[in-house]
């Protein structure tokens, strides 16, 4: 046991308590870890609280009694979420991110860690009060974003591969639709990588008529599994309602227009921001 | 401008720093964001990284001069890499994981936030002092750790793909030689992707002989690219010399022996460790 200042209990607490989201931590690893009555440690995180909330960074949830501890909830304001993704539309619209078959180009804006970071946060502010067990996705551009949302929340991640490999053991496979082609593919799971009855949080990078979201709802099934709330990047605006296979979702971005002939990209800020300004 | 006291400013600087790892931070940014003069905010440092030093969190280096600031370099010792991997080395030990064909399941291991992010800070500690400008790894399973480094050495994560996939634009392919089987295998990887002379980190979740690590140098030699160092998390032990394709790498765990009929499994921590007891 070591004693430590008040100033160095701060710069450690922030520390501890930043690296670990979502963990309930009791006062009493604290005191015992810093030599200091429970009363100081109060003191210091009524002084992170503070300057959290301040800076809109998170909230330190202190839970009385028992069971009881303090816990760091990262929490991005939808007002600087907005700003943020405002950004990320405006790099999404850049002409030469188009493809052919009007794919637009974002690997890089996924491969960027402050960006990977910051969409954890929202959709970690967005998902922050769902009950969820676990975070899953389908390979492979999904793949960081499930990861950064997962590290925010602190809950683990599951991967759902497109072929059965050899590394995952027994797996549960399904045929699904993807609705923008009308094409069927196969998504698999591994046996042991789910729970019965989990509640889970499908993250996504993009997604047009729902066909592969649809299809993660379906294996969830074979599990016994139920949806606790879906996230997507990136929607495609250019889907008729009666065409959605999958409708209930959190969208950070839309993509609103795509024309080949004048390369013009358009995306405005997804339906997370609707009752927005 | 806001005037913060000597206790908000320990915990925002802290909340800002360990966000930000090897990012170059001016004093000047501190001295305004908090209306202190640089004097305090150099003696807040000096607090702050006496703690990280002591905590063996990592290092806080400043620089002086008009080019100058702080830097937080995430630093784990090898002491404390060691006992973690040696923890990590008794779970992939578990007979349970043991898969037909000898394969290991550990998708499981690299879908947990808290290990991922642990395996991030030893590989980001492993080459803090290596000039690189971008981490590269191949679907799928590398992905996470990938990122982990990436988030941790504040470097953008290129991903190698088996195809070539709509979504990446003009791509380069090359063949290579999966070590294991003695078969061909392909890779592609969009040519926006990396830029020329690029230093490249290699991370990967799994090395038999190296034939995939091979083909992403042979890969980078296509884009005039250099490869700064290779780290994968576990390497197969039973592997000759004469066989491996690919000789230069930091393990951080090593498979000595897989017995299916008595399914057993040696995992022992890796060659970073080599020189340790």
């Amino acid at each position: 046991m070591k004693k430590l200042k008040r100033s160095a209990r701060l710069v450690e607490l922030t520390q501890y308590l930043t690296s670990r989201p979502h963990t309930l931590i009791p006062l009493t690893t604290f005191a015992d870890r810093y030599g200091a009555a429970k009363s100081s440690i109060s003191e210091d995180l009524t002084i992170i609280k503070e300057v959290f909330e301040e800076e809109g960074v998170g909230e330190l949830l202190t839970l009385a009694g028992a069971a009881g501890g303090v816990k760091y909830i990262p929490r991005l304001s939808r007002e600087k979420a907005f700003s943020f993704m405002s950004d990320l539309c405006n790099q999404l619209e850049q002409p030469e991110r188009l493809l052919p078959g009007d794919y637009i180009y974002m690997s890089d804006l996924l491969g960027q860690p402050s960006i990977l970071n910051e969409v954890g946060k929202i959709f970690a502010s967005v998902f922050a009060d769902t009950p969820i067990d676990v975070i899953m996705t389908v390979e492979t551009k999904g793949i960081p974003l499930a990861h950064a949302t997962g590290t925010q929340l602190n809950l683990p991640v599951v991967l759902v591969r497109r072929d059965h490999q050899m590394t995952e053991g027994s797996a549960v496979s399904i045929n699904y639709v993807s609705g923008s082609h009308k094409s069927l593919h196969t998504m698999t799971l591994s046996r042991r990588a789910l729970k019965e009855k989990s509640r889970v949080l499908i993250i996504d990078d993009f997604m047009k008529a729902g066909g592969t979201i649809q299809g993660m709802v379906d294996l969830l099934g074979e599990f016994n599994a139920t949806v606790a709330g879906v996230g997507v990047l990136l929607e495609s605006g250019a889907v008729d309602t009666e065409d959605r296979l999958w409708a209930d979702y959190v969208s950070l971005a839309t993509l609103t227009e795509v024309d080949a002939k004048s390369k013009k990209i358009m995306v405005k800020p997804g339906n997370y921001f609707e009752n927005e300004k």
